[in-house]
C-alpha cells in the first residue's frame, strides 16, 4: 500500500475477528520491521511473540481487562534488550558492561523504532493493531510474565489481528501546537486553550460515551478532559507508584549501576 | 511508495546534497507522522525543527562532529514533552502532576514512535535520513542547547537533506535471534556465536575500513566487533557518565518526583 494512504489510515483497533494470522505473513511483517535503523547497529532489542491462547488469558486476567487481549490472535511484546549484547560480549573477550540507564534507554527508542515499523508493516496487511500502555506502568509484572532475565526489560505491548470494527478517526493536536523552530517555545495560556480546543470538545465526548467511563466521569464529578486525564485515568499517585516499580525493576534487572 | 519497497529501500544516509526542504513537503510529512499512536492519545512529544545554518554550525562543534549535521539542511529533534500536557492542566484547574520517570517513559516511546514515522515518510519522498544517538547520551548538553523547559527532554536527533552518496545496505541479525515465543528464552554461547555470524564478519570489516575507526583499532589492539563497541565504541565509563548526566537531568527537569 501507498505509504501516505496507509499511515492516514491509521486506527488503533480494539474489536478483532476469530481469525488467525497466517505464520509466513507474520514472519514477512517481522523481516520488514528489522530493517529500520538502530543505534549504532546494535538492535538493542527483542520481540516476544503471545500466540497461545491461555498464555493471553493469563495476561488479559493478571494485568489487564481488555477483552482485546483475549480477542486478537497476537500480542507482542517489544523489549530494551542488552542481555543479547552482553552474551556477544562475553563469548568474545569483550568487556561486558551495558547495565545502566543509558543502556536501557537507547533499547527503549530501539524497540520503540522497530514497534512503530512492525506496526504500519501489520496495516499494510490489512491487519489492525493497538498498542496497550501497560509495559511501562505495569513492569515488574510484564516483565516477570515475560520471564526477562537481566538486562531486559519490556517496553511497549500490541495486540494485532484481523479488525472487526470501523474505528473513528482520533483527534490530534495542531502541528503547531507540536513543532518549534530552532528551539523550544514555551506555550502561553491562550496558545494552549487554542491548541487542544478541538481535543477539548471531542476527546471529552467521546470518554462520555464510553461505558468505562461513564460512570466514573459522575461519581469523580470531573468537569473537563484534562481533569479527567490527571485527576482520574492517570492520577498522580499511580504516576508515582509506577515510577517506584520502574526503578525497582531498573535496579532488579541490572540496569542502574553507577560508579 | 508502497510500504514493502519503502522499508526495504532504508539506508542511514550520512553525505547530502547542498539543497534545501521545501516546506511545504516537510509540513506534509510531519502531518503525517503525527496520526501515529501515542500512549492515551496525549501527544507526550514535542518536535524541534533546527533549519539555521548557524545553529546547526554551533550543534556540530559543540556536541557531534560529523560533517553530516551541517551538509544535511534539517537537524531535528523529538523529545519527551509533559509540559504541555501540564500547562493544559493549569488552566483546565486539573492536578499538574506527569513529573516522573513513568511520564518521562511514556514520551520517549511516544516520541520514537513518532520519529520512526517521520523517517518513513521522508524516505517515501526521496529524502535522506540519518538518526544521531547523541540525544540521549549528551542529554544535559543537548536539552540546554534546545532550550528546553522542565519536563521536557531529548529522545533523539534526526538529520534529514537530499541523498548525496549510495549508503549500502546494513547487516541485520536473523530474525530469529530477535523474536522469543510466549516468553524470553535465554541464548546459549553456540546460539550467539551463530546468531553473530555475519554481523562479526561484515561488521568488523566495515569498521576497519573506516577512517575514523582504522587508527584506533590499531591503537588499542581490539580483536573483533565485539571488543570494539564495548572496549572502544561505548565503554563501560562512557555509560555509566553518561547514565549519571541522564539522571541528573531527570532531576533538574522535574521528571524525578517520588513519595
Amino acid at each position: 500500500m501507498d505509504f501516505e494512504i496507509l499511515i492516514n489510515k491509521h486506527r488503533s483497533i480494539r474489536k478483532y475477528k476469530d481469525k488467525k494470522i497466517p505464520d509466513d505473513l507474520l514472519n514477512k511483517i517481522l523481516n520488514l520491521s528489522i530493517r529500520s535503523s538502530t543505534a549504532g547497529n546494535m538492535q538493542s532489542y527483542s520481540i516476544i511473540l503471545i500466540k497461545d491462547e491461555q498464555k493471553r488469558k493469563d495476561f488479559y486476567k493478571q494485568y489487564h481487562n481488555q477483552e482485546m487481549v483475549i480477542q486478537a490472535p497476537l500480542l507482542i511484546a517489544f523489549c530494551s534488550d542488552f542481555n543479547r549484547q552482553r552474551e556477544w560480549s562475553k563469548i568474545n573477550n569483550a568487556d561486558v558492561h551495558y547495565d545502566d540507564l543509558l543502556a536501557f534507554l537507547i533499547g527503549v527508542v530501539d524497540a520503540s523504532i522497530v514497534a512503530q515499523s512492525f506496526a504500519l508493516g501489520c496495516e499494510n496487511e490489512g491487519l489492525g493493531i493497538c498498542y496497550l500502555g501497560s509495559a511501562l506502568r505495569n513492569m515488574e509484572r510484564t516483565a516477570e510474565f515475560l520471564k526477562l532475565p537481566k538486562n531486559v526489560l519490556p517496553v511497549t505491548l500490541m495486540v494485532v489481528g484481523y479488525p472487526d470494527e470501523d474505528a473513528e478517526c482520533k483527534d490530534r493536536l495542531p502541528l503547531e501546537a507540536l513543532v518549534h523552530n530552532n528551539s523550544y517555545k514555551d506555550y502561553s495560556a491562550e496558545e494552549i486553550a487554542n491548541y487542544y480546543k478541538e481535543k477539548d470538545i471531542k476527546g471529552w465526548q467521546r470518554y462520555k460515551e464510553m461505558n468505562m467511563f461513564k460512570n466514573l466521569i459522575e461519581e469523580t464529578a470531573v468537569e473537563n478532559l484534562a481533569q479527567l486525564y490527571s485527576n482520574v485515568k492517570y492520577t498522580k499517585e499511580s504516576h508515582r507508584k509506577a515510577s517506584e516499580s520502574i526503578l525497582r525493576c531498573l535496579k532488579k534487572y541490572n540496569l542502574f549501576n553507577f560508579n
